[in-house]
């Protein structure tokens, strides 16, 4: 419960009151002056008043603490001068949230939902109402972050544990991560491992896999200068044992099911790896593909229960044999112990990721789909195993439905065995099928060889199976169909490639089918993790800041929901506007003049970004420009996406103040002159400073002949104040997961975009179905290739960045900036005394982040950053950033979210945390035993009856008067045993009794 | 964490899948003989699987348990034969759950959502969206059930304790409830305040006040005898003082602000009470009621954040003076100390409700609008005081503008001083502005002298006061208003109804503004209290059972949200069909004739059908017989609706069994034979048991001139089984909170209709403005009245119930039922050889619902129900329903939404607390200082350094091997004292700092 509240802030409060009524009597008499029919009607409440923090008084109080009079004059002391912004952003007056919402309805109702039967790895399904509320509508899970803690994250690394299982049991393989970015990336990642493992740099590819995968998969080659062949798998000479790795599809583009089991042996006696793209539900009706002894499985799980969302966000699976476990791309969870020996659940093997091993990493991935591997892995949970076969036996018996009513109309089908989906030779043209099909709104694959493709799915009805028998020209319906075929339907069931083996025989798909018991399961995993419905989650560079749910609410819109990528685009006007109005803005804010939304995390966004400006290099005869500059300083993924995009990293020196070492860059320009292609970096600086020299450094690189990336993560310190495309930066990829509103969803998904000055554009991303850059001068004939499956990538999120923009507008947005920048400085002054503040600008300011030093405490007091991040969840807190981009610091950024109140007790932990570090230091705590080493404390530590600490319950479990007993976040396993999961690597469920 | 599976269970799942992959493969192998279509495509997944929870094996296993075969075979031995339903309920076949929303988008889709400036209490508002997902879409708070366990419904307390501060500082007054249904039946129940506390026998109405409101008080009146007079406020005699009571409305619906300080002085003078119905958002800028010393404030708080929903739920409030308190009616939040004498909340001065005090209840009220009352708070809680009167001052200002432009355009304003509301004679004849606003689709209100009225709202904006400027014929826009007007507009701002008094100075006014920290409120509030996301609550008699997503989605859909109850009813023709098909449902469920929906609550239900059953008497001559004969072991809101509807109540003993003394009914029966009006009866009985002489009973009834009320409660326990319209009953209301899946909502909303056998038809409730029964033979001449404010009810909720039953089908609604009897008796075995149940069937069997009884336990241990039920929440359990039919037992009803892994927890919860019991009994355990005594045990109790208590911590906290540490559910307080809150009142918010 509550304290008595001072009799003095009750009084403020009245006196605050009167005040507003003097106010509003002010008001209404200055209206009766009637000059001004603003004063009448004031402009009616804004959005940022609801998406800043801090209240306006509380803006002041803290500005004093600072020692600044207004935000204006506090950021044009952080920012140097030389780029400030001086106009206001050229976007539209805030709109509310009210006629927001109307607005982007009408936007939605745009799109023309058809009936898709496109196919092509992206399946209408029916997303179970009670998962799509309670998990995708729901802040408590969408505003997760990675769970790089967790201790507090168990909830949704079960979930994604289950993911992992479900993908290994219907694949067949070993092990499996917590996702990819969708299909076709993880087809690249393969082809990297392949690449990683073999050493060899030829690939061969079936020309049966999806466009979209090759395209993205040949693109990724082509910058890792190796050899794509593509063709017919059962005829690819092995012999000369140079080809890296084979990538085929199972069932195939076309529908067809094939038995690739001499494949695959061939390939092992030639030293060839295999992956198979596989499609989950027909899985649990046809054998796995492990049954051929492939090595990699790969492919999306959209289709369950996730949304088309004109293509994306959506979980891409990667699955392996064990042996490939260590080269295998991506976050996995694994099953490790806690400090006391319970099984718990963490991330395993980070050490391949690349925070870590930078441009050695195995990729350049750090985001997964989190979200959408939750929903699909609860969609399975839901439906068990023969809730799955279920849908998919139906889907099945429709299509083969279909194909006897085809065969019957005299038309040709193609695929002799398949699952729900065929290829079919009309016995009319293909014009006149596709006149009728369009009549009917339905929307067909039209192959350039005259035949059409159709998939179903588990929406599909008979109707509809009628219906595209009375387009194909047949006269029966499918009733008749059944009843007159005295064969009997063709089944897969009866074929040999029948599945026989059992799949997801774990209790927890085995439990939770009714709605009341997987609402409690989600509810329970929900439950143990700390989100920002809790508390701030103040992560260096991350950025956790409100997603408001104005902002989220049309990610549900039928509208937007139900648009297959692949749609003709004529029914996607909705998207495009969305498109054209978010790149618009985009580019006000950046500086840029083009944008493509095709990236869909950050890493992909500079893998992209460095690519265009690799064939910008290219097409000015400059392909020898291969060297990348890199600060030290820089994210891992930096480095990483360098070497994934074919450069040569070299890295250059950070000062000891953290900032660029501008005469070592100039060395290195001079030194790389003819070579260098670009400098990438960070800015405000990974150290979360506002460098003085960065629109010097942007002239020192243009000047030596290259282009400039600037890192887009810390836009949140940039906004309405200062464009990268002014100063000089060439291209950006801008994370609307972290300055943009999208919520981090567990870790996930990302968003990445590239904004790119002109001369890039024409370098953009392309699509082989939908080409973004159709409308171009030169309709993408230089693109860079194909970075993703879909051709917007995550389009159906893109609207919570639009909605942030139009809600805040200019002026919000730049209170935004400024109050993030004011939040980061206010924490850093309130611990002053207390822990040093490692970078500072030369006005003595931080930009929106900044980096506590702890490293002398493990002199001092053997305490690390660790300790100090596993005691913040004592206190109810997720850490900061840890060790990065400094070993053995932390880094805190509060964003403009959170108010004075939050920050206030974040710095009282921190001082609390701090006094106990000078406790053992003095001798008065333990150096082994104390609240630090022992932290986070959970219900088991301190219920036990046994208690032989030196220190008391309530200082584990209570440590400040605003850790309440009603509101207390437990941990719910002590710390982690990274290092014993490592060694034990198990990732899949443990054989255990669901939890309930 | 999890205990590891033993290999049995696996070998078994394993097993299970194989079987089932055998089974598909036949199933297809089957369909090649394509005789029947059925097999290739067998029915789509049902919606009662995910509704009923036991799966088909565990219903096996508990079947076997209680020693049947099949549902079939239990129902038939459970409900006596001469009762039972032999063909299958006619209803549809079940919808899925996807196909049923698109269906019920298509029925909201044909309401039209016109501009509405009707008024009259309802107008339209912003929801906020954050409030809309975090508590209406959510069902951590609509599941919730009434807070009468404190200890576990902290959150929900402080929200309404909110509430009542809120009611309590806007109207001035000095207590207020935890609120009403609606403004109208708040009206009527000030009305029956003031006879109560005056026994005077008339009352005046002022002619100003909303018409429904005066047709409900009117009715209400009535029935108890009382004389109404309906006239001018500032003409009425009070000198001979009879006058209990005198309603006015401020502003009146006329939209007039008056000062009633004279009339409220002359009628305290003469020993008169006054009540006023006020608007809440005028409240903010204008003098508060309490200003004129009125005794009593009533009215709506429905544009505080709550859609209009056709007419409802929304919740009426009540406030008082002190010195009234203990005579107003429904549910109010206290606060109170807990057994640590900490602060804490809880259910005030409960001594005055129905199930204590039956005929003698200060109302028969007992449903709050708890959820709705949660979000009008958590609207005030977000906007702040100053936040609304922004939004007040703005509705003003264009109420102003547009009454300067109307005069402008010589319309007569007839409104001198005004909020929001005008009335208007229009320089055009009605019936031309009436032609141009259906043109521009607004809708006014059409007054029969010429006049026409406007209000407006939140959502109000410049060019809605264009639009109407126009329409009324003037030709100046806002704006020009405004500028040409040099005398100023009409601000009541400058008048002496100023408000000048602060309001909502709390600290929880003040602090939640941002979306961040009011998410977090939210939260924080939610996670403190127990609903059914949690775990079962086995309340006997209120059918806790899922509330399924798919059933709540359509409650949030524009087409139901936004239209205005008093709206033409051309535009409401989804809603209009909406009640056409759940009527015939309901009919065909219940063997009615005709459903009435106009009862929101299961008390107004039943004040209805007895209100229905006297016009009957009344209309054959037979207004004499006024005798309601109620069996002693009903529920006290029967007899306490009995007396509000003017009825004599006369006790029916019950039977050692539980069962009705049949004997002593003929008795009575024959005692009362003239005047006989009706018996009153719950079946199964509130004991749980399907008595055999139900039809008998009825008839006996029938023979003696009288009609037989049902109570409907148990309707769970009869759904497809047996139908009252078949055994004899007359009259009853249905629940639709319990059977029919509409949430609890933490205490309401409720809904309950009713209804009738044919020849009660005629009288069902009508409405002044929109008249249900107009398609009736007698349009509703004959009607008992109104009972609602809202011609429909609770509309906007009443597509849950509609969905529930076409998703259900015929089949499985039965099933349903079997399986809720099957739960109920499979606990009651499991509990044999540790607890008692008290009434059993002559087959030994219970219905839905069972008593165990736990009275000895006060000799042989000290124990009490309280204690076991307070001991429950330790294991993660909401208790049973206490005390109730039997003091000193509890009543536990699973419902068949509950499964057997939660049915056997419970059961296991009991048995471990007999055991503990027992070790009380053996003096193993102290008799004072045990688990039981000193439930429930919080985290202050567990984690504290001192530990003196002879039982140890885990067995406190953990004291079953299910409760664990990652999902331990905490009550937030220690056991509640009620007695010391009933002796220090205090029902608005402690001057406490907000939590976080």
């Amino acid at each position: 419960m509550q304290s008595i509240i001072k009799v003095s802030t009750c009084s403020r409060l009245l006196h605050t009151q009167k005040y507003t009524i003097k106010y509003a009597r002010a008001l209404v008499s200055n209206s009766i002056n009637l000059s001004n029919f603003e004063k009448l009607f004031p402009k009616r409440e804004e959005f940022q008043v609801r998406h800043i923090g801090p209240r306006e008084h509380e803006q002041f109080e803290m500005l004093e603490t600072i020692g600044f009079k207004s935000l204006d004059e506090l950021t044009r002391s952080a920012v140097p001068e030389k780029i400030c912004l001086n106009e206001p952003l050229k976007i539209e007056e805030p709109v509310n949230e009210y006629e927001l919402i109307k607005r982007i309805r009408e936007v939605s109702e745009k799109n023309q939902v058809w009936r898709s039967y496109i196919g092509m790895g992206y399946h209408n399904c029916s997303v179970p109402h009670t998962i799509l509320r309670n998990i995708f509508e729901n802040p408590g899970w969408t505003t997760q972050y990675t769970p790089y803690q967790p201790e507090i994250s168990q909830g949704r690394l079960e979930g994604l544990l289950n993911y992992q299982t479900m993908i290994c049991e219907l694949t067949g393989m070993e092990v499996a991560n917590a996702s990819l970015l969708d299909e076709s990336t993880a087809a690249a990642e393969a082809m990297s491992l392949t690449y990683r493992h073999t050493r060899r740099k030829k690939m061969f590819l079936s020309d049966k896999l999806h466009p979209q995968t090759i395209n993205v998969v040949v693109t990724r080659a082509t910058s890792l200068g190796l050899t794509i062949e593509v063709g017919d798998v059962f005829k690819v000479d092995l012999a000369k044992k140079d080809i890296a790795g084979i990538l085929l599809q199972y069932p195939d583009t076309t529908g067809q099911i094939r038995d690739f089991s001499n494949v695959v042996e061939q390939a092992h006696v030639n030293g060839t790896l295999v992956c198979a793209a596989s499609d989950l539900l027909s899985l649990t009706l046809i054998r796995p593909p492990s049954d051929f002894s492939i090595d990699i499985c790969i492919g999306t799980s959209q289709r369950f229960g996730v949304p088309l969302g004109y293509g994306g966000p959506h979980a891409g699976f990667f699955a392996c044999r064990r042996s490939l476990v260590r080269l295998m791309p991506g976050r996995m969870i694994g099953v490790t112990r806690d400090a006391n020996g319970v099984d718990a659940y963490r991330l395993a093997l980070q050490t391949r990721e690349q925070h870590i091993r930078r441009d050695k990493a195995t990729s350049n991935i750090c985001t997964a789909q989190a979200l959408l591997a939750n929903m699909s892995a609860m969609y399975a949970v839901y439906h068990g195993p023969s809730g799955l076969r279920d849908i998919a036996t139906r889907v099945h018996n429709l299509t083969a439905v279909l194909a006897g009513g085809l065969k019957a109309g005299n038309n040709k089908v193609q695929t002799e065995h398949f699952f729900d989906t065929i290829t079919v030779l009309p016995r009319d043209d293909q014009g006149t099928v596709r006149k009728r099909a369009t009549k009917a709104k339905v929307n067909l694959r039209y192959n350039d060889d005259g035949s059409i493709g159709i998939a179903f799915d588990e929406t599909t009805t008979l109707k509809d199976v009628d219906d595209l028998l009375k387009i194909f020209g047949s006269k029966m319906t499918a009733k008749e169909v059944v009843e007159s075929d005295s064969k009997g339907i063709y089944s897969i069931i009866d074929s040999p490639f029948m599945r026989t083996t059992p799949y997801l025989v774990h209790p927890v798909f085995n439990t939770y089918h009714s709605e009341t018991r997987i609402v409690r399961y989600m509810k329970s995993l929900e439950n143990k993790d700390v989100s920002l419905v809790h508390s701030m989650i103040p992560l260096g560079s991350c950025t956790m800041k409100l997603n408001s749910t104005t902002e989220m609410m049309p990610s549900s819109f039928k509208g937007f929901t139900d648009i297959h990528p692949f749609a003709p685009i004529e029914q996607a006007e909705g998207y495009q506007q969305l498109f054209t109005e978010l790149e618009k803005d985009l580019c006000a804010i950046t500086g840029y003049d083009r944008i493509s939304f095709q990236p869909n995390s950050g890493a992909q966004g500079e893998y992209a970004g460095l690519r265009a400006i690799q064939c910008y290099h290219e097409s000015r005869g400059d392909a020898h420009r291969q060297v990348c500059l890199i600060p030290v300083s820089a994210h891992g993924t930096n480095p990483a996406s360098a070497q994934m995009a074919g450069m040569r990293v070299e890295p250059i020196h950070v000062r000891k103040d953290g900032s660029v070492d501008i005469v070592h860059l100039q060395e290195m320009i001079d030194k790389y002159k003819v070579n260098l292609s670009c400098l990438m970096i960070t800015y405000p600086s990974t150290n979360g400073v506002f460098e003085e020299t960065i629109a010097d450094i942007c002239e020192m690189v243009h000047n030596g002949g290259g282009q400039v990336y600037l890192d887009g993560a810390n836009m949140n310190a940039q906004v309405g104040l200062c464009r990268p495309g002014d100063y000089g930066s060439d291209v950006s990829h801008l994370n609307l997961h972290k300055t943009f509103c999208i919520p981090h969803g567990g870790g996930g998904p990302g968003v990445g975009p590239i904004g790119v000055k002109k001369h890039l554009a024409p370098f953009l991303p392309s699509h082989p179905i939908i080409n973004p850059l159709a409308d171009d001068t030169d309709g993408g004939k230089q693109s860079l290739g194909t970075i993703s499956a879909a051709p917007y990538g995550s389009s159906a999120i893109l609207p919570i960045s639009w909605a942030y923009i139009k809600m805040m507008g200019p002026k919000g947005l730049r209170k935004a900036t400024q109050v993030a920048i004011l939040n980061a400085n206010y924490m850093s002054k309130r611990l002053e005394g207390h822990y040093v503040t490692l970078y500072k600008g030369t006005t003595g300011l931080v930009a929106h982040e900044f980096i506590i030093d702890v490293r002398d405490f493990k002199k001092t007091a053997n305490v690390e950053a660790v300790d100090i991040a596993k005691r913040l969840m004592d206190y109810g807190f997720h850490a900061p950033t840890m060790s990065w981009p400094v070993t053995g610091t932390l880094m805190i950024e509060p964003t403009e979210s959170e108010d004075k109140p939050e920050l206030d007790r974040f710095c009282e932990a921190l001082i609390s945390i701090r006094n106990e570090i000078r406790e053992i230091e003095n001798g008065k705590l333990d150096s082994q035993i104390n609240p630090l080493k022992m932290a986070p404390h959970t219900q088991e530590h301190v219920v036990c009856s046994e208690w032989n600490r030196p220190y008391t319950r309530e200082q584990a479990a209570f440590p400040a008067p605003f850790v309440k007993t009603d509101t207390k976040i437990w941990p719910s396993v002590g710390r982690i045993d990274d290092i014993y999961g490592d060694k034990n690597l198990f990732c899949t469920c443990p054989q255990i009794l669901p939890k309930y």
